[in-house]
């Protein structure tokens, strides 16, 4: 039986995995991000040492951060275009692991694997389309689509929609390209920036996790308004700590949409996902071709 | 050569068609929209005075306004849900032709059967996708990916979004759900209602064009980064009226995207539909399965 790899590559860990199946994790190990050389050395030795005992990975899918160079036809493809983080701006990653590696090598960003996973075996198992959000430091989405992550001339960066401003809140907002788009205004490190809290801290009435709610909830609207998915899963540190979001999101986004799409069972619709830590690594061994049970 | 059939079928007029090819309509016929009883007995009239001359249509597609139940698993499959029009809420159209003309009868929304044509024979084509915005006396749009129309547990009502405020512009918007959602802002019908006015009629200065052109900027801004299409065809009785609006809309997309997507060629991407009036038709003709060629 052939076994796949699959990378969760992500600003402070990468976490590999070797797996027969989408459920059945053989060997795992997290590396911490370093510099290109110094990560990818920690993976290949991974990779290297578990072919010795289970056998050459027939593929390899990675779920990545970004922002990516997703174009087949670019020479730059499989690539992260810029980033903060040193050494990884214009890093062909794909090709790195590719030519190391000597396999297929499938490439996504991070929210589109980890939707891929939640689509397919998660909160969206058995519906045609799921999207995910994922709520941590930054704000990220994907649309899955017939079991596909949705691509046009780059993949999505739906965090940064600019929102209509909540009532009340004056804060500029943190995105260096936009100041008070969705990612400035309601991320976790938004969050933080507003006063050096996190939600969970918060007393009693405070009036942020309804703003933060009213943000999500812009962007959840504007999901069902361009494509109606059955699910919106909702991931990421923020989401996962505050499950007190949710209610106050479904509720915003039952406003917002003013009875316009008919009633809609939003309790189904917008869900935690399933898969929870899991699903990122899932998503790139499905991207990689596991097969799914 | 098998015929097929065409409806778009609007509140003001249902257009009716019967073609061997896409590029190539044989016969054409128009009708004022009345009652359901009314129209479609012109409508079954046509196509079978039609079939004495050119035979049976093998087909028929059908782009409508709307919104429309487009769940093939619904009882109402078919039907226009809701509308201010006399008689047709709850009219099951697709039913009562499949019934009348005893053929295959496909059906979808009037812009996803334009975006249909644009992508595979308009502007879109050779492309792998396409947005297509009416702007008209209301506001619609559908995506077309792989030359198939996005749908999810509903279709497309990307005319409800909410923009944000345009600097200096407090006119309430006329949307009776929402308001000031974009075509309660931005549609003809909302244009006129500011003042009575058309764009094309302005003084040299009047700042309302630049106001429009933001909040439909916002809505261009939205699908790219949501699903980068390719193209986004901006059509309907406000585009075609009013050329100078595009320049101003592209200068609006790309202050508003700040340069997060990268240099774009926003002159190539945000373009005006290039089968003009009889994209509707064509869409419907390639609902139906005509020939694209």
């Amino acid at each position: 039986m052939p076994v796949f790899g699959s990378i969760e590559a992500g600003g402070t860990k990468f976490r590999c995995a070797i797996a027969a199946s989408a459920t059945d994790i053989i060997a795992q190990a997290d590396f911490r991000t370093r510099t290109p050389a110094e990560t990818l050395a920690d993976i290949i030795t991974f990779f290297t040492e578990s072919a010795a005992i289970h056998g050459e990975i027939a593929a390899l899918g990675i779920g990545s951060f970004g922002p990516l160079d997703l174009d087949p036809a670019s020479p730059c493809y499989g690539s992260i275009v810029r980033t903060p983080k040193p050494g990884w701006s214009g890093f062909n990653l794909r090709a790195a692991l590719m030519a190391a590696l000597a396999c297929k090598v499938s490439i996504d960003t991070d929210v589109n694997a980890s939707g891929l996973a939640e689509s397919r075996l998660g909160a969206g198992r058995g519906l045609p389309s799921l999207a995910y959000i994922t709520i941590g430091t930054g704000i990220g989405g994907g649309l899955i689509q017939s079991g596909r992550p949705l691509h046009g001339f780059a993949h999505p960066e739906m965090g940064h929609i600019r929102p209509r401003r909540a009532a009340g809140d004056n804060f500029p907002g943190i995105c260096p390209y936009h100041g008070d788009c969705l990612e400035g205004l309601a991320s976790g490190a938004a969050i933080f920036a507003r006063g050096g809290r996190h939600l969970a801290n918060l007393p009693e009435g405070d009036p942020l996790p309804a703003i933060i709610a009213d943000y999500i909830a812009q962007l959840c609207c504007t999901l069902l308004l361009f494509a109606a998915p059955y699910r919106i899963a909702l991931g990421g540190g923020v989401s996962s700590s505050n499950p007190g979001l949710f209610p106050l999101i479904r509720r915003s986004v039952s406003q917002q949409l003013s009875g316009y799409c008919g009633p809609l069972a939003l309790d189904e619709i917008i869900v935690a996902p399933a898969l929870a830590n899991d699903a990122g690594l899932i998503g790139g061994l499905l991207l990689a071709g596991v097969m799914q049970a």
